[in-house]
Order: structure tokens, then sequence, then C-alpha cells
């Protein structure tokens, strides 16, 4: 089984079904959000500390593959790794998994960049080293 | 300038802001699904009909590439063009750009697949008619 | 027939309705602010401006009736009235008609407190004036 | 301290945040109506299996208190009693504490009928037994 360095778990909650009676595309985005927000809490940043000094992680690229819905009352886990890419950027691959099978729902790969005053600046030392450790 | 089959025009909520004061990357994907319907409608398809008949349009990939953030305030306009791919699925190029600058803020892609108990199928002719004329 | 200092139309998106297929409870929430928000605009005070000067509109009190549900496709229009209530608070009175029969869909009534560092304010004479006026 | 018949914890996720830094005024009723939901299925009642038998619990009445915000990182509670009035209703009083501290946050009182065909029916008996025990 593929290896990931961190992960999440969720239960769908009604709200976000649509009529067809599955999770609404947009609101993967919110799972794999609050998962990113959850795993740079773990390494010891906190987005709404950075973003108060001034300093935010802005999403540059999202490609999101739907291999199946999540239903009303399913339970889920978004599994993730993240890594550097070049001087400026990061890149979260974050694939959810439907609880208990284990079945691939949806693949997601994020591209992210630390801005400040509008502009790419290098990533908070916390991000690299536990970047560089995993 | 490139030219589009559709576009429909907004206006930012400003419950579609984040911390950040910019529009959360998850409402882009309600701009474009509003605008794909709308398109539908266009076109001679409800997707509400659709579901009460069993058909599905399912969203199969989402490619988003943000280019410059949406504030408070800002009007956009959705801009589409939409063609058949193989025999199953249609690609939705979907670009979002800020009145009155025209600046491009979003670039979209968005494969979707039509669905009927289950399984894809042959999308209805109303689709395949009007992107043939296209 | 009742009569409004303001209204603001809208169409039903379909990301906004749940599994029955009727605009989710919470949305009328988001049409209620979007409303109010530009309400204030009209009489000239911008909501995310104020938040910059350190000055916010706090909602203190929702009374919502659902009347009849809105559904896929609809259109509305959200009328509403607005005065003050003692020192600092704003009362709006906010209805949801649909159209084109303009029936009642949701009667809401929203109190709301403008606040300055964490402290109720005298609100802005902005929209002290145009209650005046109305 | 005041008794409740049934609670639920949440942990608030940053896309629930509005520009303010604290949690839109909307998401609250996705807070309750989650809580509701895990309240019924406890007492055997699914809300996605009673919508595809045809039965619908409809919100009638909302009524919210906002106390203190949520703000980004807050864990919290929404404590509940439930009590049938007359024939068809069911009164929730949901209540939102802070974590840890059990400040209240939100007061809220959310009115519901059970229908089905488009008509009020008496309630299913499930939720009927369970709130005469309690």
């Amino acid at each position: 089984m593929k290896s990931y360095q961190f992960e999440l778990s969720f239960t769908v909650r009604d709200y976000e079904l649509d009529t067809q009676g599955v999770v609404n595309n947009s609101v993967y985005q919110n799972y794999l959000e609050h998962a990113r927000h959850e795993y740079l809490k773990e390494i010891g940043l906190n987005f709404n500390e950075l973003h108060s000094r001034g300093m935010d992680a802005v999403v540059h690229k999202v490609e999101l593959e739907y291999k199946r819905p999540l239903m009303g009352d399913d339970s889920f886990v978004v599994r993730m790794n993240a890594w550097q890419q070049g001087n400026v950027r990061f890149v979260f691959e974050q694939n959810i998994y439907r609880i208990p099978n284990d079945e691939l729902t949806l693949k997601g790969l994020v591209t992210a960049v630390f801005m400040q005053n509008g502009r790419p600046i290098r990533p908070p030392e916390e991000i690299v080293k536990a970047l560089r450790k995993s």
C-alpha cells in the first residue's frame, strides 16, 4: 500500500450533499483545505497566525479526479503527502478513501505558494524542515 | 481575443470570502457549476429535469489554475467552450475574467460524463447537436 | 401590498439545493446577508471597507420562518426594511418572495449591532441618516 | 448546569470563516443541522433513508441568538434537547458552547415538521418514543 505522511478522517454531513444525493464536487476542496491546514498545524504552522503575520499560503493549481461519489453517512479519510518543488512551490498530493473498504474516491494534487505583500516568498522554516525530514 | 460559446456574469458575495479577504478556492467550483448548468439550460437541457429522468451529468475531472484572486465587490464573467471527447466525455473549458479590465483570474478545465443507472451513456441529443453546431 | 425600502433579485443555483431538491435552510442566510450588504452599499456603506477601518456590523439575532421551499431554477426577490432600535441596534426585516407569483417563501428578522474593538458603537452616520429619511 | 439529551463536538474549519475572521452566521445552521441528523440517527432515524421513503423532516422556524463568535481553531459542542409540540411539530433546543471553557456562543431554537407528499404527518414512531422516554 502507498504510504502517506498525514491523514485526517471525516464524516459526510448531509448539508454537503446535492440533489443527486452525493457530496457536491466543490465540497471536496473544503475537505482537502481542512486536511492541509491540520497538517500544517501538526508541523507547527497555523494558517490563521501566518495570515495575521501577513503571510499566506496561496493555492496556485488544483487537479481533482473524481473516482467514486461519497454519499450521505459515508466516512472517509484524506491521506496526503507534501513536497517542495523548486524554490517557492509546494505540492500536496491528497487522496480520499472511503472507510471501511479503503476505496479510492478522489485523487487530488494541489500546488501552493507562500506569499507576503503580494509576492512569492521562501516558505517558512517549519515547512521546509518538515518536508526535508519526510 | 479568444472566442467563447457562452458566458455568464456574477458579482462576488461577501459570504464567499475567507479570512484572507479573497474568494475561497472551493467557491470557484460553485461558479463554474452554475455557469455549466445555465449553459445546458440554454441548449435545452435542464440539470434537475435530467436528474428526475435518472440521468446525471457527473464531473470526472477538474483542473483549476488560480491566476489572480477575486475580492469582495468584484464582478466577473465565466466564459466557456464545450466539446465532446470520445463517445461519452464532455470537456468544458471555463475561464473567469474580472470585470471591467478583463483580467484572467482563473483557468478551468472540467471533464464530465453523462451517467444513467451508474453507467456512462451516450449523451443527450441536445448537447451533441449543440456542440456539433459550435 | 406591503412597502419595502430595498429589494434584490436572485436565481437559485443548483449547488444550493440539498438531497430534498430544495434550497438548504442555511443558504437563506447567505441570501439575506448578501441583500443586507447590497443595501448598505446603496446607502454608502461598504461592508469590506468598514471592516478594514475596524468597524463590523455583527449579527446578534436571526429569526427565520420558512413558508414554502425554493426549488431548482426558481427566481426570487429579497425585499427589506431596516430601522434603528435603541442606541446601537438595527433591525432588518427581510422577506423572500418567489418570482413571478410573489409567493412569500421566507420571513426573516435580523438584528445587528455595529462593533469596534469588541464593543457596540453608535452606528455610522450614513446608516442613521438613511433610516431617518425612510 | 442545564442538562441535555444529546451532544456532538466539532472543530471550526478555516473555510467556514469569513473576512471578519469568525465563523460566518449561516454556517451555524450547518452545525445545528448536522447535530440534529446525528441525534436522529442515534434514536434510529436516518434522514436520508426517511427521504428515500418519501418522508422529510422540514424546518419550519429557526431562532438564533449569537452570543460570542467562534474563531479559527476553536472547538465547540452542540448540546440539544428535543420535544414534541402539538400533534405534528418538534422543537429542538440547540445551544453551542466553546470548548474548553464552556462559554455559550449560540442559543438556537429550531421547529420542524415531518412531511409526506407535501403534508404534515404524525411523526415516525421512533422519534415519538424517544421523546416520551426523555
